[in-house]
């Protein structure tokens, strides 16, 4: 099978408009008249990206959410999605339209369109698009960190990883650490918040590390994180430990949706977020434990779905 | 499973908003300041929407025309494609590239960006969300077919279903049926010349009566269609014959992707196009031979892909 990054490197070449940002951003910007527009579009399939035993409506939900996570990072203000979706049995259909109903409300983003194909037995495969806004030009990318910039990501990590691992288990009912994993929220106002202020931002969609990798690399810097600093929630330490394999671990899962973004020491915060390392001249990712150097663990996030 | 038109009617339910134009169209039309944005997606599957015998880049190219084919049909200029993507076997995934990239440079339109996700060894489903910004506004829609209006469409029909036919019997090599089948072309240049004049328009994606029928029901009209005068290319004709049944099959098969739309009698059209029908008060649709009616066909287009 092609693999992500060989497709990625063959349609790189092609995208040649500057647009498309060189494929290294999760969505394309562009202007028209004097509005700075962002379209992002994410997949997610079944057994790849949920459960075949998840509830519908939450992966309506994680759909969107996934969708406006990559808006969130770009600062900008969704002005709506399209849905692409197989058609299936009739009750997941319907669950899955309850929770795209909850998630549009939730978001108060409208549905704009979309298209349907049958399905002949087969796993399914959906897609978003989501169009939004900028709310502050030169939009976020990427591309932006400084030498001397500090680190940041919002919210708390591990909490949609200790979700998974309940949900896997067949563990129900609701939690905030199931809730993390089942329906997450994208960081809209954060991120417009932050748009002005940042050198670079993304989302946290394939874990810290992978991510702190990809910015430092779009950047052309090094990026170290202290794991001692990883923000963790009183819920995911009771359920996973607070050890240095547990914040390891929650560094390195997806799913959490935080927006992780670089700033100017001087730069004051409009919102709460956790400092985590320091970006640095050089290449690269590098760890520390408070001051101990640590390896870098074999995956450093979720590298092919 | 559920069928395409219970899952439009639940999300017809929350795409409340104007610009989602109540899931009538196959677009979305919006304004942000002073511009007004066309958005569309369309989604191809395996064994749906092509053979497991057909060549990745004609699945691409068809990917592409489908979309821009959906922005012709509101005179939009087109700026930009994403793409959602299901990799599979290698072989495949660089024949698709080769395919999309003849047709960006064809259209001379930009990739923007996209997602790509695993696949499981199912079958493949593929999505293309296209984003254009009208030439004109109002933005043509399928719901302004007057009474007295005449029905038009451009170019000719049943090429592509002489050219499945010839695929699907395991014929290859060039002709224009097979190209109509392969590489349907997006009427771009008709559709922006068009924008201006029409009162609704649409374009011919699932077969010119089902579509027809579609537009005197969103314009609240009755439309007639005379078989007699469905423009058949010579080849079609030798193909398949000139018969009245082969001119209800023309009509009744999709991929044409050519425009259907309908105008004043005294509108003199910027383009060639052939009159093929009326617009009447009431609603549905009729057929003639000429003078004489015919009975509606049992199904008047592809509907449930």
């Amino acid at each position: 099978m092609t693999t992500e990054s060989t497709f990625i490197a063959l349609m790189r070449n092609m995208a040649t408009d500057p647009s498309a940002r060189g494929l290294l951003d999760d969505t394309a910007v562009f202007t028209l008249g004097s509005e700075t527009l962002i379209l992002t579009h994410d997949m997610m399939a079944e057994d790849v990206h949920w459960l075949p035993t998840a509830d519908a409506a939450d992966v309506a939900w994680k759909l969107m959410s996934v969708n406006l996570s990559d808006l969130a990072a770009k600062g900008a203000r969704p002005m709506g999605v399209v849905l692409g979706f197989m058609l299936g049995d009739d009750q997941w259909d319907r669950r899955f339209a309850e929770g795209l109903r909850a998630a549009l409300a939730h978001y108060d983003v409208p549905l704009l369109g979309g298209d349907t194909v049958s399905n002949r037995g087969d796993k399914r495969a959906l897609g978003m698009t989501a169009i939004g806004a900028a709310s502050h030009t030169p939009v976020p990318a990427r591309s932006g960190a400084q030498p001397g910039d500090v680190v940041y990501v919002t919210g708390t990590l591990g909490d949609a990883l200790a979700g998974f691992e309940m949900a896997e288990v067949g563990l129900e009912g609701a939690s905030a650490l199931m809730s993390a994993y089942h329906r997450p929220i994208a960081r809209l106002a954060e991120g417009q918040a932050l748009a002005p202020l940042v050198s670079a931002m993304m989302d946290v969609s394939d874990g810290l590390l992978l991510d702190a990798e990809r910015l430092a690399s779009a950047s052309k810097v090094a990026i170290t994180i202290d794991l001692a600093s990883i923000p963790l929630s009183a819920a995911y330490k009771q359920q996973r430990s607070d050890s240095l394999d547990s914040r390891m671990q929650a560094a390195s899962w997806g799913d959490d949706y935080q927006l992780l973004f670089t700033a100017p020491a001087e730069v004051k915060l409009p919102i709460p977020a956790t400092a985590v390392g320091q970006v640095n001249t050089g290449s690269g990712l590098s760890l520390t434990d408070a001051a101990a150097p640590v390896p870098l663990p074999a995956t450093l996030g979720y590298q092919h779905r």
